[in-house]
């Protein structure tokens, strides 16, 4: 499954959402993560970063695909996150 | 085609940029915004886009679909942006 984390949350909670994040996907630009991760995985990382976050103010939107063939990605600007994750 | 666009600008051009955006697609939360456009309409965008933001600062990703068919979005922590767009 092809997953693209994108978050909201206070700047106070970023650093702690952030640290998590990585361990499972690959930071994009600021608030947005990609990667693959399998059923099993994506629960893991939403159960970490539940307890970070503050749902009454923080946001997490998983964006989630069976896999990423039919995904494209189109960047206008500066290229902030790592070449490797091109699709 | 679907779109996810995700921008990353300096706080200076949001306003600018978000008032664009809106023209096109729905708002989801604190810079994503997602909607159906067709090729020529995104390259409008694009052009429109391109003329507000610095390329040598800011960052937008366009993801792009065939379609939203195989798409589907979860969301943890508060709902931010109008339900409207339930995939």
């Amino acid at each position: 499954m092809y997953i693209i984390l994108v978050y909201d949350v206070n700047v106070k909670r970023v650093n702690k959402v952030l640290k998590i994040a990585r361990k499972y996907l690959t930071w994009v630009q600021n608030s947005v993560l990609e990667g693959e991760l399998t059923e099993a995985t994506l629960k893991k990382l939403q159960r970490d970063l539940s307890k970070v976050i503050d749902p009454n103010e923080d946001a997490l939107i998983f964006y989630k695909l069976p896999d990423g063939k039919n995904l494209s990605r189109e960047t206008i600007g500066t290229q902030k996150g790592k070449e490797t994750w091109v699709l």
